[in-house]
């Protein structure tokens, strides 16, 4: 950049725009944010950025992102320890969490099959899901992988692997969101909900 | 949040959200990349955060960010010290920069007199642009504030400040966008375009 920005500014700019969904615009707004707004600002955040990665582990159980392993869902003995919901990401476990409506466990893939990105399913936790099936304990394994192409493959794939212990095995339910509009649904979700439409 | 979050996640995304045009859904988003992405990112994005207010400071001639004071556009021997360009924040030196055809020095209010969020004349750079004027060397003053009406309000708070010296006062001119469509340009653009039209 030209010399009207010093180093400082422009490092951090560089630093913003590797982030997710900040081009180097929204980068250059953040940077010159911090700079006019109070330092406790840019204290605090870096210093929040510092502990992510120092406080937080994976749950050895569930891999879910934790500070104290196992994570307190799994050390949880109010939890129906039966009960496992396949997630692909953390945000997914917080997202199942906020409904108020599971009281089981979780196992958190980091990821689903992904030719396209190069990600096999050898890069998922499979093999810890595997594992935890030998314990015996697992009645039920729920796969709330995303709707979509990538999730159902890993779906699959899961299915495969949990089949010989004979657990009993479910998908989350397809069909209309609620609040939808029939007018403005796309054409997958509406084959969804015909072919899953149930006695009134 | 709930306890599927761990408390170092949870105020990552609470520092986030404090930053413009991040709500607690980007928060999340950009904190769970960072939790996956090599450690190194999140280093380099701290450092330069902290760095970003350790090494720069104001230029105390025209007031934009700099490592070194005096800035290097203020230190360059090259450049027009007759000619002043006021503008509204830093990001505008740059795009003025960026075009290449401006050779003249800078001066950086640090905002827009703006009522509704309680920003008056005394809490921009005014003063200081007053006091480069009593040196005498300045013949111009270009003032280049957004248009609009905070930017507007402030040229004219400027206007007012700076007449008694006598020096030669500009404003960038208003008009058609080059690129942009006749069918689309909004009303009062038009109008300031019909106000300034020029002879061929």
């Amino acid at each position: 950049m030209s010399k009207a920005v010093p180093e400082p500014v422009t490092r951090l700019i560089d630093a913003f725009s590797r982030l997710p969904g900040v081009g180097p615009k929204s980068a250059s707004r953040l940077t010159y944010y911090l700079l006019r707004a109070p330092a406790e600002l840019s204290e605090t955040l870096a210093q929040a950025i510092v502990d992510l990665k120092q406080n937080t582990r994976y749950c050895s159980i569930c891999w879910n992102i934790t500070e104290s392993d196992p994570c307190p869902i799994c050390g949880d003995s109010a939890r129906d320890r039966t009960l496992v919901a396949v997630v692909e990401e953390p945000l997914d476990v917080l997202a199942v969490e906020r409904t108020g409506g599971y009281n089981g466990l979780y196992h958190v893939l980091h990821g689903a099959i992904s030719p396209v990105n190069g990600i096999g399913p050898e890069q998922l936790r499979v093999r810890e899901l595997v594992r935890r099936l030998e314990g015996g304990q697992v009645q039920e394994i729920i796969i709330a992988t995303n709707p979509g192409l990538e999730g159902d493959a890993t779906a699959m794939y899961i299915k495969q692997q949990i089949e010989p212990f004979g657990v009993r095995l479910t998908r989350l339910a397809r069909g209309l969101p609620t609040g939808g509009d029939l007018e403005y649904v796309d054409a997958m979700t509406l084959i969804r909900a015909l072919q899953g439409r149930s006695q009134m």
